[in-house]
């Protein structure tokens, strides 16, 4: 186990991302070399190859596994809500976190059906952030602190871990983070989020907005402004994601929110993300945009935008199936079927 | 059961097509009445929201049931493939037969992936349809034969039943149905299939062009059209689709071969496939016209193009999330979570 982690500063955790551990050629060879071997036409079953093939090498073991999924959902609370930026009050995340306790969320309910393990992590939730148009959210320990946690959720036995979140406000800290670290226009990255409208959208607009000029610009230091405009459970996202990494489990990541957390990482280390998949594009217009900046390319576009992980947990189907083929399906010469001419 | 079916002619099939039993409208009232009191968002679990509804409304139940879903995959042989359109030999229908019922073709691995009951249904592989482009690939009787052993393959007992197909030089067989059902060029709907190129592509572009000047053209009817450009398996996915709405078991249609038997039926009703849902879209470039053409909106597009139902099974994992969603979750009153303001 490696549930110690002595981080002082941001640049302890910077050091960390910038010496990630690669894929397992190893693997991702025997992979390679049985795929071709399968009774099916070659590259007929499309993106399920490819996913195999993406497991193995990150799991660093061929046959990949698929046996023991897990879900990590972070809840946290934001100072932003303060602005009127969202349709549900901000005690609904609390209330929402019991929910999952309670079991009675989508996420349970998917979880379930997929065979997943489901955890929900409090990351901080009665002690909201600080409105980052005051000042910045988080302080360095703040971020630290919740950094860690997402770290230590991951557990090195799961086969595979789908990453969201639950925090009322946190599509408005989404929009911030990726106007910052990406530019273009606050509406570029600004939607409905759980249904804003009218004033609600306009002052969404607005403090995105002035995000994007204090904190963002050339050379943005993603995990500064994840810090300054972001929140716990994105914190927490990003320290999970790597620690996906360290222990060889790949990751699945939800949508628009959790999309945003990875962002951070991708600005200071583009490969960051290599072992991770995009379990679907949400119908919160930014994640589109946001999945082509991080050349991530969505399992799943079903117009879900719950988050707390629901996107990601239903793509497990899709991993589930990939893995089935890969590892069960005969050979030509085991069934006696002629090749291709 | 419904196991007996007496048809002399095309005719008593074009009548039964046209007195087709429609959803139950209380079940989809009672799925309607549910889904806004779910503690989420509304709308926020996007196409799951809509295959609940669906799923309810076609199997006349509510809540729907996703317990017991089967897999229906039929095999046949095309007089066509004399003619050097497919990259494999047409032994391997026969072979590939076997491999489903040895457990090891990648349909088995999804069937037991998603907990899908599978049977591979033999319609007269030893007997090759006539070439199309000498005469009718199908007698009368030899159609309504194939379209029968479809209709007795559905069990009345399953959730829901996924269509697919086997049968070397078959998306032949369905580019020329969609080419004379649609019309346009016979480029519009011939693609590589299973690999083919050079020649082999040639030949398939000049039969379906013949297919659709001596089958096509205006009032072009589904079911003559079937018999005589169709072949075995294509009749028998008629069937199953057919009788698959009479015992309200609702559908997963598979690939472009499904795709275009399916499009015979909507010829002849346009409301034939209401209870029909496209799993997917498959990387055959001619399947995402054909969708276009039936309007039907596929649940993935994975770039798979494997056929034997494959396709469709993956979209179960879909269903399931749905129905899971739509039937566990607790209502904001039952979890104490505020609603919208």
């Amino acid at each position: 186990m490696q549930n110690e982690f002595t981080f002082s500063h941001l640049e302890d955790i910077r050091a960390l991302l910038l010496d990630l551990p690669g894929p397992d050629q190893r693997a991702a060879e025997k992979a390679g070399a049985r795929e071709p071997t399968l009774t099916k036409p070659p590259g007929s079953l499309g993106r399920l190859e490819g996913i195999a093939h993406w497991m193995a090498s990150w799991q660093g073991t061929h046959s990949p596994r698929m046996k023991a999924p897990s879900v990590l959902v972070f809840a946290g609370s934001h100072g932003i809500t303060a602005e009127g930026v969202s349709a549900f009050p901000a005690e609904v995340t609390a209330q929402m976190l019991a929910n999952f306790e309670a079991g009675g969320a989508a996420v349970n309910q998917l979880s379930k059906a997929f065979g997943a393990t489901l955890k929900a992590v409090d990351i901080n939730v009665s002690a909201p952030t600080k409105s980052f148009i005051q000042e910045p959210a988080m302080t360095e320990i703040e971020f630290i602190q919740a950094f860690v946690q997402g770290m230590a959720s991951v557990s090195e036995n799961s086969d595979v871990v789908c990453i969201g979140e639950m925090g009322i406000g946190n599509t408005t800290v989404a929009a911030a983070l990726c106007h910052a670290i990406f530019g273009g226009q606050p509406d570029d990255w600004v939607g409905p989020g759980t249904g804003v409208e009218g004033t609600a959208m306009e002052s969404k607009q607005r403090v995105v907005a002035i995000a994007g000029e204090r904190y963002g610009g050339p050379g943005v230091d993603g995990l500064e402004v994840l810090r300054c405009a972001g929140g716990g459970e994105l914190a927490a996202m990003a320290g999970a994601i790597v620690q996906a990494r360290i222990v060889k489990v790949p990751v699945v990541l939800d949508g628009y929110v959790c999309g945003a957390a990875a962002a951070a990482l991708n600005a200071i280390n583009p490969g960051a993300l290599d072992h991770c998949i995009a379990g679907h594009v949400s119908a919160e217009p930014g994640h589109r945009r946001l999945l082509e900046k991080l050349c991530l390319n969505p399992v799943l576009d079903l117009d879900m935008r719950l988050g707390e992980a629901s996107g990601a947990v239903v793509a497990l189907g899709i991993l589930k199936a990939a893995v089935a083929c890969h590892t069960g399906m005969a050979t030509f010469a085991e069934a006696g079927v002629s090749d291709k001419d």
